[in-house]
């Protein structure tokens, strides 16, 4: 099982990190520049944001990316680096400037940025702060590193998982910021893993598309694809094991293990989403296919009615087939049951497509803990998915209406 | 130009209506139950929610339309009728009921229904107050309709226009509830529409869905389709111009009076919605063609995030790329301008994709309005759309954070 850990991204064999405040935000004690490094060049794969408005990291990073190879990772918090007519410059700047201080190629490092869209950018921070951010670097500074990326996100989101293939012990580490414009496609705001598995970047790239559309993809907090969503892995292959280059037992051993942290990264992401006060979970079974459970569950957790009901602690489950409907999925409405749960209990509110009626003292009862799971049978298939969410508040409101000040 | 009218539906010759509280609502003050009349038996159409999960009015109404024919309408607030096991069954008894009372054609009635999903429904109500509802119908009791269809709606949408056909006045008017699950697609929440002028059923059907696609289905509160979106017209001819029969000169007046008259609607309807403090106009021009222009159109006044951000008055238009980034819509980004207005002036916020900077003092000024326009000009093409929504608000949270009780 994954499980969160300090300076998590330092946990599998060879890499170190850092994060300082470079001057990017105002506010002096925020760390706003982060730095991954692998002691040895790491085979790397990257899924990027599908609007098509992009931050000008990611054009850079592509092009970094093409050989399937990488080193470091810079990131900058503070400014998204995204509608600036000299984005790919400021991008393409730090990279060297980042390459130059860690004595590496430019080629081998991976560029993201995560804040304000469209705010005008200067080289001089990373100038001014470049070599301190990298002679800083050690296997201690992960959650440094962590905090450099965060913009609205609340807690740090660090995680680590091992696993074993022929009697080798392999890691997988993992940071991630969330909060808000978070509801990724094909890739999460912003998330960094490291491994030191020994895989080819063909199958590295195979194996990250999977995991990350079964779980990244998976959470929305505001229904809002960000335009520099990236999720990117280095597997530098210090763990010695045997070059996972099929997909045997080796290679189904690393995916399961990176499902498991790439799971817990999302439903922190959910968590952490601005603003909210309770995790969502809403899991579908017995739909006609993967494809239809995967649209109905993200369906529910994205509909602002409903989320605002979860605020209220409101059982309003007409809310979650109202949302079941508009999805472009073809289904028999009148099959499906849904059941409300949390610590406190099951509260079943909807039997063949109609009510059946519950009593309210325990709907507030179920719906006052934190963490409430929408169980979704739909009773004609064998379609499962899960989608992660977060219920909608006064706080989410308040903190979009004004963030750039 | 369509303006607002007190009894509007009743403006049309040959329209009587009334509303009453009929005991659906716990609130005694509050209208329930509502009616509108044709002395004669109207050409009727109508357009439906596309959601799949629909509520029981909308079969019977479709039903009852097949022969595109009409003489009344029945409608309730206050429960949805939908997710009901016995849903069409109270649906038909309403129409029953209400054909019984009036001394009509039960096939000739349009039944609908707006409120909760979800809650067991009785035909008790109707039974004792449909007498006393159909008895008290006059061409002075078009508000005491409207009134009865409200949900959280905080005015009354009611409006009428007139329009020439050959020397001969025929008159529309309309009413409409909207206020939240409001993402029209068909159809919006409630809009009942009378006119007087003479035309085949064929064509108004025709008319109507060409107008809606443009008016009530560019309207966004929140992103929900509701399970009971329904417009229909009833058209009595009984302003004795000729028959419409073709698409002529007097097809093209009554289709420019319609689109007039749903355009103010819906516009009230966004600026009426749960919680809304603004309106917010979306126009984009110049895009590669009409699908692209709408998309984009509806994505912006749909964010979450720009939304909040009007609400607390900050120009922060990256999210308004951003919004433009993710519709699955195909163009260019390096050539589009964004500004932003209000009649406190104009504020450019974006050319060729990029910021072009501004005075923060004047953003502030134009954001301080209760209606802003985002105007988008693309550079690329002919597209123009216009859609219409709100700001987010933590009204809208506090509205449906506690919707049922």
């Amino acid at each position: 099982m994954s499980q969160y850990r300090k300076n998590g991204i330092c946990f599998p064999k060879g890499f170190k990190a850092n994060g300082i405040h470079c001057g990017i935000r105002k506010n002096k004690t925020k760390k706003d520049l982060s730095v991954i490094y692998s002691e040895v060049v790491a085979n790397a794969a990257a899924t990027y944001t599908q609007n098509k408005v992009k931050g000008a990291p990611i054009f850079v990073t592509k092009e970094h990316l093409k050989d399937g190879l990488a080193q470091a990772m810079i990131c900058n918090s503070g400014n998204a680096n995204t509608c600036n007519a000299n984005g790919v410059e400021i991008a393409n700047g730090m990279s060297e400037l980042c390459a130059k201080a860690l004595g590496i190629k430019a080629e081998d490092i991976i560029v993201a940025s995560t804040g304000v869209i469209g705010e005008p950018m200067s080289m001089d921070p990373f100038v001014q702060h470049m070599d301190e951010l990298c002679a800083g670097i050690s296997d201690q500074k992960g959650s440094d590193a962590c905090e450099g990326i965060m913009t609205t996100d609340t807690f740090k989101k660090e995680f680590c998982t091992e696993f074993m293939i022929d009697g080798v012990t392999c890691r997988i580490g993992g940071m991630a910021k969330g909060s808000g414009m978070i509801h990724p496609n094909m890739a999460t705001m912003l998330a960094f893993l490291t491994s030191d598995v020994a895989i080819t970047s063909e199958l590295l790239d195979e194996v990250v598309h999977e995991v990350v559309n079964d779980t990244f993809n998976m959470v929305s907090v505001d229904g809002d694809t960000s335009t520099n969503d990236m999720l990117c892995i280095m597997a530098n292959g210090m763990a010695k094991n045997k070059v996972i280059d099929e997909k045997n037992e080796a290679y189904e051993a690393f995916k399961a293990a990176l499902m498991d942290i790439c799971v817990d990264i999302s439903r922190n992401i959910a968590k952490d989403g601005e603003g909210a006060s309770k995790l969502l979970t809403c899991i579908v079974q017995q739909a006609p296919d993967i494809t239809c459970a995967k649209k109905v569950a993200k369906s529910v957790i994205t509909s602002s009615l409903f989320k605002a009901a979860m605020f209220g602690k409101d059982a309003n489950w007409g809310r979650i087939l109202c949302a079941i409907g508009y999805t472009d999925a073809i289904f028999d409405v009148d099959k499906i049951d849904v059941t409300l749960s949390s610590e406190a209990g099951e509260l079943p509110v909807c039997v063949n497509g109609s009510g059946c009626g519950f009593d309210e003292d325990h709907a507030a009862n179920v719906l006052e803990e934190d963490e409430i799971d929408i169980l979704i049978d739909m009773h004609q298939g064998e379609g499962y998915a899960t989608a992660w969410g977060c219920d909608l508040t006064y706080d989410y409101v308040k903190i979009n209406g004004d963030y750039r000040t």
